[in-house]
């Protein structure tokens, strides 16, 4: 990449360079213009490409992330309403602090927002989410409002570690365990039913759409499976497999998990004959993927309150494919539509820390 | 303030209630919702209303500020050069650094995007921006990307104090000097060129431009200022009258400034009959605007190696007016257009930290 900024084709636009591409571009900057022998770069432990940045402060490690949600790109004020909106705002970020196992303690609020919005929506959003930030222990520090011709809501958190450690994508070792918290696929099997899929069970609706507009951030179980040893993890952003292929990539291993074993909701089996899909590809879910020996993931499954299911193992790396699917006979199973392959043209917000 | 989330009209919208008064909303939400029993509320120093937010963290006290730029609202891409965007980004942020007198040390960049923009543009933005943090010792430690229909650009910095103590607003007092670093007017009068004032003088279009475009930020000023025992200052954001007033609302005192000692650029005296409006309610100059005692003042003007202006004096405080201008024989100047009261139907970017 070191000489990406020279091979630019000036007349290509960003729907074709991607957003990974984009976040290359942006890292590739950022490390031609470090300096080193600064306290910045020194202290640094994490920069571009973990969930959260992370850097020493004394005796601690401080955790810092920010994520941005665009109307009509990752809402629709049509369906959404303020107060799930205020509560996604935040729960993202908190998520991100989650995956690094971190304390999440102070945040920033950016709001650039169309003058004709009604007071009493952009009050309602704003009370959801204190009201969260209180309940997950954040104190709202600052922010900054703006006019603009479209919502752009962007949050920072500023954490700290528990402890001297943190979970971070890059320590994955062949013959870990893969374990996922909770369940996969509610989300995007939400998004479906919002966009116009008929789900006729009330309950099962209420379930999908709690799912998409307000998932709960995994942040108390981020820091016990600190706390049982685990070091490795990501939170379900992009997708199980996308997710799963950050940390491959980052821990230079490859991944097998079994399809059979992957915890897909109840309500989604029942209701979407494409459930698979939507459990390994379908991204939002904020659960934990986490690697570690068996002996940690067993501490780990007893310490949480949460389900905690194995699905698969590290392995040594084996490019190019660093994740494959098997069925229980232990046959390659040709997934398609891998996550990862469909931000470059479609979905649209990455975070690189 | 305490009813206001009650006393919403429910149809009034954003434009009627104004930045000011949303900054408000925030804050009272903000208030509803702490905890002062956990850590981070216990630890916070400065919340919402200064520069920067500033929490104790072990032995020294930790800033975080952020700021928004939006397309069309803040910048127009007609005019402004990327590699001019790149630094203004950033340079916006460490100012609000520099008025607490802090290092900054690390930074989030946030972009929202449209698909269309050519790479070539963003990849000279962000080799600037990266540029300009290295000149300032921040380090790039994250950020997110994401397509928009609007470019908005979110910049986060987090520092730390340069000792144990830091500029704030509202620690003036009565019998304090008041004095700002460099010039007031070039940014405004920049702006007025952009948009159309024709100025002859290639050399004066140079400095209009610059001023407007890549401010300076007072970093290492704001450093000396707090070694030479000065503790109030405030940066010139909004104009020099509206963030005088800043000053005086949070520390509770009225300021009395000369007009004829308001150090006013000479390109801008020679080029703009309205140059007095503009130095006194222009902003954007990110100039440093500090009080003190007059020895500090004077230790300040000896350490700094930027021309300081002494502009007046604080007093006690006495309601409704708080900021009075005199000319040189004492004789009030009423100044109609105080900055302060054109946000809340026109300008648009306040932060609130």
């Amino acid at each position: 990449m070191s000489n990406q900024a020279n091979a630019i084709i000036p007349a290509m636009r960003l729907s074709e360079l991607g957003e990974f591409g984009l976040i290359n571009l942006i890292r590739t900057a950022s490390a031609r213009y470090e300096n080193p022998g600064r306290t910045p770069w020194r202290e640094m432990l994490l920069g571009i490409g973990d969930d959260a940045a992370a850097w020493q402060s004394g005796n601690h490690i401080q955790l810092a992330t920010t994520d941005t949600l665009v109307q009509s790109v990752h809402f629709d004020l049509g369906v959404i309403t303020w107060e799930e909106l205020g509560w996604k705002a935040l729960a993202v970020n908190l998520s991100d602090i989650a995956a690094m196992g971190g304390i999440p303690k102070y945040a920033l609020l950016s709001l650039a927002l169309p003058a004709k919005l009604k007071v009493k929506d952009v009050s309602e959003f704003i009370d959801s989410f204190m009201h969260m930030a209180m309940e997950f222990g954040v104190a709202i520090v600052g922010g900054n409002v703006a006019t603009a011709p479209n919502i752009v809501i962007t949050v920072t958190i500023i954490g700290c570690s528990k402890g001297r450690t943190m979970l971070q994508r890059s320590t994955a070792s062949p013959g870990d365990q893969i374990a996922v918290t909770g369940y996969v696929g509610l989300s995007a099997a939400g998004l479906e039913m919002l966009k116009g899929k008929t789900i006729p069970d009330p309950e099962a609706r209420n379930i999908l759409r709690q799912a998409h507009f307000k998932p709960m951030p995994r942040v108390k179980e981020g820091q016990i499976l600190i706390e049982q040893g685990v070091r490795t993890a990501i939170d379900i952003s992009d997708g199980l497999l996308a997710d799963l292929d950050h940390i491959c990539e980052s821990s230079k291993v490859n991944a097998k998990i079994n399809i059979e074993q992957v915890p897909v909701h109840p309500v989604v089996t029942a209701h979407f004959p494409n459930s698979q899909d939507l459990a390994l590809s379908g991204g939002e879910d904020y659960e934990l993927l986490f690697t570690a020996d068996q002996a940690a993931i067993t501490r780990a499954k007893r310490a949480l309150n949460c389900p905690v299911t194995v699905i698969g193992e590290i392995a040594k790396e084996q490019l190019p494919t660093r994740v494959i699917v098997v069925n229980g006979e232990g046959t390659i199973i040709p997934c398609k539509k891998r996550g990862w392959n469909h931000f470059k043209n479609a979905v649209s917000n990455v975070e690189f820390i």
